[in-house]
């Protein structure tokens, strides 16, 4: 039996380790001091009421013999793609229920849904990027390239159409970047994508964090992107879901190829290697759809966003660039004084003991640049903006 | 970007599609008629109280800031982990938490796990079975052999060291076919992969239906079986979880080969492609492993057990050739009078309005088979075997 050589090509990702190890012998060294961490992608409000309370509704269900629920369909119940349908309409995108699957995640289906597509595509990538768009692929022995985000496109590369690609992965808003494109935007990379015979994997996983008019939440606000896009999307950010763990995909029956529905051989892979979302945890999510559901999450939300701008304003008045904090969790940015991105993370540890995430971590664009999130506590992000005020102020 | 074209290789699987094309048929055209249903593998019982009260407690730790959980361990929580452990200690077999992965279902990483190994592996799978062991490996391109099984084996086929295979698949007791290994078989088993350098894997989803002294539960009972055997469960046939989604994959740290440790690969796709099963629904599944929890999913279990040895008393009565039916939820006989798999499901589904899987829907072997399951309720299995006796009789 041979193993996946492919496994020796992909890079130990040491970033969170790594992170996690140097704020801890901080705080050995330094138990008096209290550390603060935003670094972390992870929501930390509870679940909205509306959904803790059809979780309890759906375990009640699973336990009397006339409502139990066994297997259920594999791309998830109609309850919940209606729901998502519905959702998608709100944002002006008319779909088929059936273009939807519901998933554990949008992580799952993103690696995933390579399963469907010949290993013998090239493979686009943004840099910086959310590490496991590379390591999928390399996992698959699929060649990838890169495109480059960089200060001076504000972190939003646009299509070379000298550069030949297969596979095209676009994150907006992005992580670790914040950088969200135009609708505009992204139907220049509709156009692109159209002209190559390329497929977009749209990973759409913030898009509740948009505020801004003329931002995509969808790629299919793009004309023609049906016909070439996949897009993923997650209850995680939107209603706190990181451990409740619900998302969905959506493939157009447009998106066709030789001869092959990109819709078709999803179900397939979905029907032989997935048995479908627990029946509860779909119950929950559609609750995210219901008037109160709504209600509740935009107030959770409203908290993230604060903080998102609160520490957006703190840089607006240390004069330090950045990208995301509007329409993102994300607050990316440059790192002062030419400083590397663990050496501003030493600096910040060590004089403000505010732990974030160095940018480099993500990609070589993100050398020089550093990540602080939104999504801790409003007392803990106001008391890591004066701190980070104080020792950057005092340089 | 080209599509992967290996998906033409795998069979429109219409078995389940056909029969319930058919019964519904019959429904139609006989709208007084009774259609009783013994042709799916999927449970009926309700979750066990245990599991329910763990379940809402865990959606009410969802609900307060305090105890809400955000993204878990990729291979699981410790509470489960060692649950399942504990488990595996009690049937005489030692593992390390580290050694268990818990995910959403056997099913789900049957076929994921193909991404640790090579494609140039041959996959030895015995027919009939289950289907997606064969599927799964066709996507990704691997060439795929069978083990015959058949009734002068009794359907449990033992190793050829004439053949030459490096991915072995062994389901016990089976799914189609209810043929349970012993340990020594197993050890025999264990003993060609080693000599071959393949690996085994090992699908117990149905190990809580072993009733008999020296029947495997585990591969793990066979010695040696940690260096070559990785092992998947659910709590879907053993605690009712089919529509709840929790299962476990064992993969020893002895399992090595040219400087690769499954058990490490296997890690690193899980953190690349997965994010973990739901918080709520480990909570619940860790109540399996209670006094309490045990006590009601034995009291489950005995319902389904009783049926399936009123279905084997029916067909000792008849003098029908069958396995399974001790050890297992299925019950797979010999069609009478020679007849084909189809032919006996429409005399069945005609005279007797009774609604079972036809063998050949499980592979070439399967012809002249049938399998009836277990998982009906108890006054519906004692109807439908009337009903089977008293057309089997008259015959």
């Amino acid at each position: 039996m041979k193993f996946n050589e492919n496994f020796k090509d992909i890079a130990e990702n040491y970033l969170f380790a790594e992170v996690a190890d140097r704020a801890a012998k901080y705080t050995a060294a330094h138990p008096d001091k209290k550390v603060l961490k935003l670094g972390i992608g992870d929501v930390t409000l509870p679940l909205a009421p509306a959904v803790i309370s059809a979780l309890h509704s759906a375990v009640d269900e699973m336990a009397v013999k006339e409502s139990f629920k066994g297997y259920g369909p594999y791309e998830g119940y109609g309850f919940l793609r209606e729901g998502i349908k519905d959702y998608y309409k709100h944002m002006g995108v008319e779909l088929a229920a059936d273009e939807i699957f519901v998933s554990d995640g949008a992580k799952s289906d993103l690696g995933n849904i390579l399963d469907i597509f010949a290993k013998n595509n090239t493979v686009l990538v943004p840099d910086p990027v959310y590490p496991v768009y590379v390591d999928t692929n390399v996992m698959a022995g699929r060649k990838v390239i890169f495109a480059n985000a960089t200060k001076e496109n504000g972190f939003l590369p646009m299509p070379d159409y000298k550069v030949e690609a297969d596979v095209i992965y676009i994150c907006s808003p992005n992580n670790p970047t914040g950088a969200a494109y135009s609708v505009e935007q992204l139907a220049e990379w509709v156009k692109y994508a159209r002209e190559k015979g390329a497929v977009i994997l749209y990973d759409a996983a913030y898009e509740s964090f948009i505020s801004e008019e003329g931002l995509a939440r969808s790629i299919y606000q793009a004309e023609g992107a049906k016909e070439c896009a996949i897009e993923f999307c997650s209850f995680s950010k939107t209603a706190g879901f990181t451990g409740t763990r619900c998302g969905y995909t959506v493939i157009p029956h447009a998106l066709e190829s030789n001869g092959f529905s990109a819709n078709k051989l999803w179900f397939r892979r979905q029907a032989t290697k997935f048995n479908g979302v627990p029946y509860i945890i779909q119950r929950g999510a559609a609750a995210v759809f219901t008037a109160e559901g709504q209600a509740q999450i935009k107030e959770n939300l409203a908290v993230y966003k604060r903080n998102a701008a609160v520490i957006a304003e703190c840089m607006d008045g240390l004069g330090i660039w950045y990208t995301g904090g509007k329409n993102s969790p994300y607050i990316w940015l440059k790192c002062p004084d030419d400083m590397g991105s663990w050496q501003f993370f030493d600096l910040l540890l060590n004089e403000a003991q505010v732990v974030g995430t160095p940018g480099a971590g993500f990609g070589k664009n993100g050398e020089g640049f550093f990540r602080l999130t939104a999504f801790g506590s409003k007392d803990t992000t106001a008391e890591a903006v004066e701190r980070i005020k104080r020792v950057l102020k005092n340089r």
